[in-house]
């Protein structure tokens, strides 16, 4: 039970943390690039924030795609999947429901955060940018925990998160960056709109991406 | 007494660090995000830079919500909490004295850093953003260095810093961040005005939090 | 064969990142510091990201200068020297066919992040920024991963990945920055014109520069 | 000898990476405060290159006032002392020298990044910005390699090297920042001007610095 909290908060301290810093500096990826570094910063420090607070307890997945990945490369059994995607969405309505508390009376601070697609991006374009970097992040996670890399496993957390960075800085262009659907649901019924309807991409996309990263790195792992 | 002195001189750094950046250059959280970026990496470098200093000799608090979060975790005694603390304010004040020392005949370069209330804040979002983002900062505290995580202990002084920088990132919109009353305390009394009459803020609100980490903490803690 | 496909993959993960990030944040030498800032962040965390996902299976190298400056100091034989070579210019054409894709239909999206000469520099200023530039990165691997450095060598993929964001810092003002001629060959193919009659400086440039560092390594090792 | 080289490589390094970028951004602490950040980053950055390059063969100081505040704390003998002061500068001239040939044909790149008084800055304000924050600096390199903190010694060249970007951010405002004797001395001597009459500040700053720090080590180190 322990390890299911551990994934509730840890989710909750992403979506606070990572959607709420995207509100404070008013990330715009077309009109504000500094912003859009500082909200990348949020999310992938999040993560190492989390991975050396709670990977002892849970492993720190605090992301349904991670979470799905570790399944397909048999690193965790059905009902642990099962029950950690379920405590990341609890976690991650009770993140959003704190940002939108703390900012539901302060003007000029707006929404939770929601992923939607931006300026010009189809939803085909944004489906292939969720499936394509939550691949390249879900495989750094499955890359950076397994025996092969062990003796720099300790590592793990940071590398991780900082790849989360980079994740953000490319892809906040495309869709504001989900590449987590937990990360996404919550946000998204608060504010409701082209955030809910569009809610399908930022679920399907980062579970196929997800899955793919799992096969790359069953092709690449010279463990097997 | 080493240790006491220690507090004593990473707080100091502390305040002269993180409270110097923001001066230096210009934090407003509504104009000038990029000098945001920077003030976060200024007090989360701090940390990153004192806990691989004195970390071996103090265990780095440099805090007084981190020693209280330490003390109702059983981890410190009653009289190591209270000279903690005392040493810490008194390092952030010589803190304050360095920086007002530089900035006084800088003009362009004002004040010291204090905390205050941002644009549209209210005495209840500043009070709950105080809260909520110190209990996250302590909670990484507290599991950084727990042994649930200990094979990755070393990396304690590097989550936690950078996690900091995690927390001014969101909160300096609301505060400009205290959650940390030593931080607070020395400036308010430099500067005066409503950054002095809103000090208990910066107070009550980092201890609250605090304290609602240790309870987060003990909830999910598989060590115990 | 494992190690020739982790190349392929990390390489085109640094090319679908790092161009990425260039085009995402509309880098500009110029005019757009801060994406600058964020695209020199984006290569350097893609090398930390690939060193611990693939740096157990094949070193990680992604870069066909690295893999000179290694069989040149005698670290790997002539037959992986080429194969590195071949899997890494390949997984290059996949990342930027990648970003192609994800970007011609998105208007304001343009090109796949080519290197070529900067406003107001020349051939040979080109050249040599990135006869030097290489050289410093590259002095970096073989140092970080030497023998002499025993110790801390968890810590290689950190400090090079962190030492690529350096080089970009200072080098995307000449060329854009290239230090690997993977990274230059597969955008300069897809946008034609000065990116590709340039491509030679980016080729022979970082070569050089990587064997300028075998040399000045062969001089300071200790451990020789 | 090797060790002499060695420090002589890793200063050059720090002078033409450190250097390079402020001139390749345009570090401007009043109006360009993004890249007063990446300047920031790029002096810290070289630090982190060079540690985990060089690290095991001279314990990379590259700096004048660490290589004091070492002979002051009994770290290293007095023949060393001078010949590793000896080598930096003349690294730091090759740094310059380098980027030099790489900046004179841009236009619109300019100078070689010397030391100088910003705005309304005061000598004797430059005098005690160096002082104090090379004490800061160096108090960090010492308590980080220290025996004291032993066990998480491997993290030492990470964390001088984000102390550095911290010392920058704070202090660029005032003098662009030396806390380095050897980064002072070779740009002044290429940019003449007050660049070069104002140098002894950053001789004499730097060196205080680190003499204060030698003795606030020896206050607070729990070892002795």
């Amino acid at each position: 039970m322990k390890k299911y909290l551990a994934e509730m908060v840890g989710t909750m301290v992403l979506v606070l943390m990572g959607c709420g810093v995207a509100v404070s500096l008013g990330c715009d990826p077309v009109n504000n690039i500094p912003a859009v570094v500082g909200t990348a910063f949020a999310f992938g420090l999040s993560v190492v924030a989390m991975a050396y607070t709670i990977g002892g307890i849970s492993g720190c997945h605090i992301n349904p795609a991670i979470t799905l990945g570790c399944f397909l490369s048999g690193r965790i059994s059905g009902k642990d999947c099962g029950m950690y995607m379920l405590f990341q969405v609890i976690g991650a309505f009770i993140g959003s429901l704190l940002l939108y508390i703390l900012t539901e009376n302060v003007p000029g601070l707006e929404g939770t955060g929601a992923n939607d697609l931006q300026a010009n991006v189809s939803v085909l374009g944004g489906l292939l940018a969720e499936i394509i970097f939550t691949c390249v992040f879900v495989l750094v996670v499955l890359g950076a925990t397994a025996k092969t890399n062990g003796a720099t496993n300790n590592f793990a957390g940071l590398a991780i998160g900082l790849s989360l960075i980079l994740v953000h800085l490319v892809c906040i262009r495309y869709t504001g960056t989900s590449v987590n659907p937990a990360r996404s649901i919550a946000p998204a019924i608060f504010e409701g709109g082209t955030a809910l309807s569009n809610l399908w991409i930022f679920i399907v996309g980062p579970f196929v991406g997800g899955a793919c990263a799992a096969g790359i790195w069953k092709l690449i792992d010279s463990d097997k």
